[in-house]
């Protein structure tokens, strides 16, 4: 295995290749034709204008000619640092916001215990004794002699590191109820001061009966009438709308090569692009491009607009699903929060996510598939995570050199090259891991949406648990137990039961150096590869040389992107994981932590303030599942130190471990109790407080008006009605002036641009575009218009280009 | 181990002792002197009055002359089952009836499955083969010869037990579906058809906060005026009646000295009784004793008295738990089903149990130490659960009379001797273990009141829950492991984890023969001592000899009791569990279990027709545990089936039968979303249908007046309020006749006596007494006073004895 020369060259490697990185996006960032993608944000929100609308020459309009700039190519490190947190969750909601602050709470909880581990234990592990008792085989690396490998059996040392277990979770604890407390605060106070919204009136309601004589809607409004008299107000039927989806993507796809042969055409007049109408443009008659497409598109439109009056006329493409709006806000709450009917499998009421966080084609799954959905994802899920393991330990057995030599003697004079051999070792295993990775979370994400969760947000954390339990069991313990496995299979399967945590506890040490490298690999190289945005950068180039006419065409090619929460959030665990783990068994690999979560912090925050758009607001919905991780973390620390330290013959260490996860079980399930229904339920005192203020301050507003196409399937409104846009603007500019004034004053801190409305990877240009008249406007991923209601005032007067268009991925 | 002999003998003596008890029974309830015994449930109801009462000579009023009435000694039978299901209800409550119906939903199950597995299996094991490749100390009994045991491994005949396997699980699920639906259904009726109760307008409030400078009933009064402005009602406080209720006790006992001295003196007017006053009437003083207890007692009401005032009038005495009550169930249903505070550790809101359910000790206790208690009663039954097991092996150890008579040889001859080796043998264990399991119920419930539920129906439903994982791994995995532990232990420490069913399930054959006699003692003679009620008897004649001077003296020493639900659930699913594991493993245990579900379907339709008298109504919220427990069964006679094939090498028959528990656990999970709210939650749409039907038919009712004092603890009603009883009795006549007038007409099948309100052990004689009020009148568990509220007019023109009294246990 790997010796400390290795980890050497392998922290050489990485820290290099992150450097590369970072002088790579800091001469990237400052040329202007890159601008718009490592500052889509500022474009978004208005901050900023196309560099290539500036004055000067015609060079400096794509690249920098001001080399002062290059001088200090660091220099967006404190810039990332400036901007506040109140400003932050004003700039890019409250999930990114809470996003950065697990970075910080884990350098709150790591900082602390590595300055003990390292001032406490680094000194009792060396001078402990040496590791003559483990059989040569087993000494695996100078790392070793820093680790509790390092200390005699049956020593009293050991005390030191029950002890500093005790003390780190205690520490840990603390440090994550003070964070849960904060964030659940938070979470309050960002809904407090939010401004009325389509989602607070709204609920979602699945499993509508079909009574026969009946339709959907009327069903609904008698039963609602019924049931709650003094709140109902009206409701939105969903249609089922997928072959029109499909229509629309297919003109989406006409529309791009229309403004591929246009672009050309511009380029070289001389020349009318002409294609074959055959298969694949291979034979057939010749036409011109230009008209061809416009003819097609023209045909297309007619195609659609009769399927789309045939949708929404038609009774059958209805869904037994539908948001009902209420009166108040607590009228909502109360019927999303209790049971409607005898049978508890009809009238299912949630709370409706935002309009933009629907998962549309979700709707249309039947309850009753549900189950059976569920628990087919359930058996696959545990297939994949459980026999993915193969290719692993595949790799496993690779990263172990003497293996593969033993296996291809003719590779040894290669593999014995001082120079590769350290880089097979130090840097191969990591890197291969992370490839195998990949992939995963694209099929996790198509098993959640197999699930028949309705939510966007829903679907991330969801895909992100799943994720989770894969780098649990592939990652951490399958690098544990398959690496050893090849040298312990046959005693591992002799064992009794209880031996299983002593067989993973007793590896634990030796594979310091193996997550080492995985830290420098993953953490400090993918971070600042991260920070560089490759893929967007040559995706935008591409789009730019081939699609892009006017500068909405611009707008659209941006892709900010988002923070790729079902990817990130499991990363961010298992590192919690490692570091909790070792911080007793092999201190040294938490420096090498800390450096990621700082690092990872400047990265992530730079990127929210700079590029990321999110796509929804879900009110930092995920920390309940951040702090039950960590707590599961605490947990498998806990047992792992016990069996390690039962093969270490410390007698009394099991009943004294045994108390530590009793303690940490009921720890979570009081901050379960204390903190979770914040952000589960919404209380009927807080939405009875903001109705009561709504009722002073605007007596008479329409809510009807405001909530009507709210929900409305966004594909819905693709046409005619951003033509009516540029009607309704003046008479919007004075509406809103007058709707919000009041609110303004009473929430300074989110008066300017509250980010909920601004989201999308491929959105228009909002800082040619009017701000849309209501929130009806509603978004979807990939397929609706998108319009950008900011509520400050000063991009008004910008050009708006009033050409109908669609967005296509 | 036993022998098809041993188990002749065994039956035998628990058949003889059946019957035993059985015309014990038979003999002793037709004499008057023990009617009361063994038909108080008519008393109560008021269908039966005082034998003593009647004409006739003197010794008749004791013993019965009619000398025909001894031939029919069996005549109880086809008389329980006379009444249909529909009067049970009426008569006994909807916990009642659908305890019944757990021992038909077992002879609905295991009919066909015995009729089936005793028809295929058997031929298939006896013809299959011998068990000559079994060692020869494992060939433990001839009941081996019928069971799967006997099957030659490899053999193609596994595929039957297989398929039959899935044929049970199906038909288990099919008739598990069918029952949960009828249950949930009759639940749903059961509580639309009742009449107007208060805990249908009221929540129990739990952590208000005591805010300073406020008192709680003004800070409820705020919260709950704000937040449910248009149905708040009132609230009724909870005082901290700790001490008052130790006085009551002791005056109770005082109470019994009296009477029992004034009855001495009665029967022996020539000698006052007098005593000593010193420590327990040993020196001192020698006083009259019925001017003393006359005088104590005198002294303690005034004591009472001032204590109740002072509870009544100290704020610190109000504890922060209140019951709020509301204008309509719909504003009920909707503050029990929603979260009130964003702390969500304060307002606590669920719906309030009945009040004579309410467990009021439980109300003082603190919210935070709520998790706090939980976990250590969790960890207090897992130790009892798993450490409980060692006096568990020794009474196993010794049922093993080949492994005692290694221990001690010299006890040799007296064992060797055939009738007592069958005796030990057959009766033996199941006894001994059965007096293991007498004193845990007692244990069981201590716990769950540490847990802090404030219902006793919950408490009972918890106490049921642990019992069941008691038997569940002392009795049946107890007995199936250590049994074998004894031959097997050391092969079983070293196998690896997956051998563990395998270990488990090839020992499960070998135990049928404990089993068939542990069902024999506890199920059959057991349940026949459950109708003779002895303990019930013996304290009934002595109360009678030493206490009762009055007919409600008489009356208050009947003791009725109620079904056992900790104790009898958990039993009736260890038999469902027995019953589903050896269908296809030993099916000739089937027919000993359907014996068991049809006695005691008989002897428990006759208890709760005629002797029992339910604490309270639940609606049957016990039956997702029985669902729940039979499904975990099913799981587990599939897991175990896996390893008993697995080691008789039925290649393929792991992947065959690992599809099972999947198809299991989302039946489990579908049921659960389908039938489980109509147990936990009371849909919007009934109560407001409720809400609708009350407001036709009573426009005008005063609800705060029908609210008002309904959940005042019951011990502050013990003295005036009784003596204003007799003086509300007329106006009270007219009005009841008023208010449930129309009811009654559209609830015929409730209309007569409906048993809410009946149900006290030490009841007070109802057939002499004057139907209460108001709703108000509270009963609690052996402190208060009971009120039956019999909505028939049958027995208005009683004798009504006006003395102040208390009920003590």
């Amino acid at each position: 295995m790997a010796t400390l020369g290795d980890i050497g060259v392998s922290a050489l490697i990485n820290i290099l290749s992150a450097f590369a990185f970072l002088l790579a996006f800091a001469l990237l960032r400052i040329q202007p034709i890159n601008d718009r993608v490592y500052f889509p944000k500022w474009y978004i929100n208005g901050g900023r204008t196309s560099p290539r609308g500036r004055g000067g020459n015609f060079v400096a309009k794509f690249v920098n000619l001001d080399f002062k700039t290059y001088l200090t190519f660091l220099n967006w490190m404190p810039q990332a640092l400036k901007m506040s947190e109140t400003e932050l969750i004003n700039h890019a909601g409250l999930d990114s916001a809470v996003f950065l602050r697990i970075y910080t709470l884990g350098l709150k909880i790591f900082v602390p215990i590595t300055v003990l581990a390292l001032l406490i234990l680094i000194p009792v592990n060396v001078s402990s004794g040496t590791l003559f008792f483990l059989r040569k085989e087993l000494v695996v690396s100078d790392i070793d002699k820093l680790s509790i490998s390092n200390v005699r059996p049956e020593s009293i040392r050991f005390f030191v590191h029950i002890g500093l277990e005790y003390l780190f979770t205690f520490w840990i604890c603390f440090m994550l109820y003070k964070e849960y407390d904060t964030v659940a605060t938070m979470r309050l106070h960002f809904l407090a001061s939010e401004r009325r919204r389509a989602e607070q009136f709204t609920v979602a309601v699945r499993n509508v009966p079909q009574i026969p004589g009946h339709s959907i809607a009327d069903s609904l409004d008698h039963f609602f009438k019924t049931n709650h008299p003094d709140t109902y107000l009206c409701h939105q039927a969903v249609y089922n709308a997928n072959k029109f989806a499909r229509l629309v993507s297919k003109r989406d796809r006409l529309q791009n090569w229309l403004d591929y042969n246009q672009l050309k055409f511009e380029r070289h007049p001389e020349k009318r692009p002409t294609k074959k109408i055959g298969f694949l443009g291979l034979w057939g008659e010749r036409v011109d491009s230009i008209d061809f497409y416009k003819q097609q598109i023209k045909e297309f439109d007619k195609q659609m607009e009769l399927e789309r009056q045939k949708v929404l006329k038609d009774s059958k493409s209805i869904l037994p699903v539908a948001f009902v709006s209420f009166k108040s806000r607590w009228g909502a709450a109360v019927c999303a929060q209790t049971q409607q009917s005898k049978n508890p499998t009809l009238w299912l009421t949630n709370w409706a996510p935002e309009p933009r966080d629907v998962y549309w084609r979700n709707l249309a799954i039947p309850f009753v598939s549900l189950t059976i959905r569920k628990t087919i994802i359930s058996i696959s899920v545990f297939a994949l995570v459980f026999f993915y393991m193969i290719p692993i330990a595949f790799v496993q057995s690779l990263a172990n050199l003497e293996g593969l030599e033993r296996v291809a003697p003719f590779l040894r004079p290669v593999i014995e090259l001082g120079f590769i051999k350290s880089f097979l070792q130090g840097f191969l295993p990591g890197l291969a891991l992370k490839i195998f990775l990949y992939i995963l979370p694209t099929i996790l994400m198509i098993m959640s949406k197999i699930e028949g969760h309705i939510a966007i947000s829903t679907l991330e954390r969801r895909a992100s648990a799943k994720y989770y339990y894969f780098m649990l069991v592939n990652v951490f313990l399958g690098s544990i137990v398959t690496g050893t496995a090849f040298q312990q299979l046959h005693s591992f399967l002799h064992q009794p039961p209880t031996q299983i945590p002593r067989t993973i506890g007793v590896s634990i040490p030796m594979k310091a150096t193996f997550f080492i490298t995985y830290i420098m690999v993953d953490g400090w190289a993918g971070i600042a590869g991260e920070i560089l945005r490759l893929k967007p950068l040559v995706i935008f180039h591409l789009k730019n040389m081939f699609l892009v006419k006017t500068e909405r065409d611009r707008e659209k090619a941006m892709d900010p992107g988002s923070v790729d929460y079902p990817e990130t959030l499991p990363s961010l665990q298992l590192y919690f994981l490692l570091g909790i783990v070792y911080a007793v068994v092999t201190p040294i690999l938490l420096p090498f932590i800390l450096v990621f979560f700082a690092f990872a912090y400047l990265v992530y925050r730079h990127q929210i303030i700079n590029v990321y758009n999110p796509q929804y607001e879900s009110g930092a919905a995920f920390w309940p599942h951040v702090h039950s991780r960590i707590i599961a973390s605490l947990l498998i620390s806990q047992l792992l130190l016990m069996g390690l330290l039962s093969t270490k013959k410390a007698a009394n260490s099991t009943p004294l471990l045994v108390i530590l996860p009793v303690l940490t079980l009921t720890f979570h399930k009081y901050c379960k109790s204390r903190f979770e229904p914040a952000f589960r339920k919404y209380p009927l005192e807080e939405a009875m407080a903001k109705d009561l203020m709504d009722r002073t301050t605007e007596p008479d507003i329409n809510l009807k008006a405001f909530l009507a196409d709210a929900y409305l399937h966004p594909i819905f409104r693709s046409f005619e009605e951003e033509e009516l846009v540029e009607v309704r603007v003046d008479k919007v500019r004075v509406d809103r002036h007058q709707t919000y004034a009041e609110n303004a004053q009473t929430r300074d801190d989110l008066s300017s641009s509250p980010p909920h409305y601004v989201h999308q990877p491929t959105s228009p240009p909002q800082h040619s575009y009017q701000p849309a008249s209501t929130p009806q406007d509603v978004y979807h991923h990939g397929i609706a218009p998108q319009y950008e209601y900011n509520s400050s005032s000063l991009h008004y007067d910008y050009h708006y280009e009033a050409e109908p268009w669609t967005s296509g991925d």
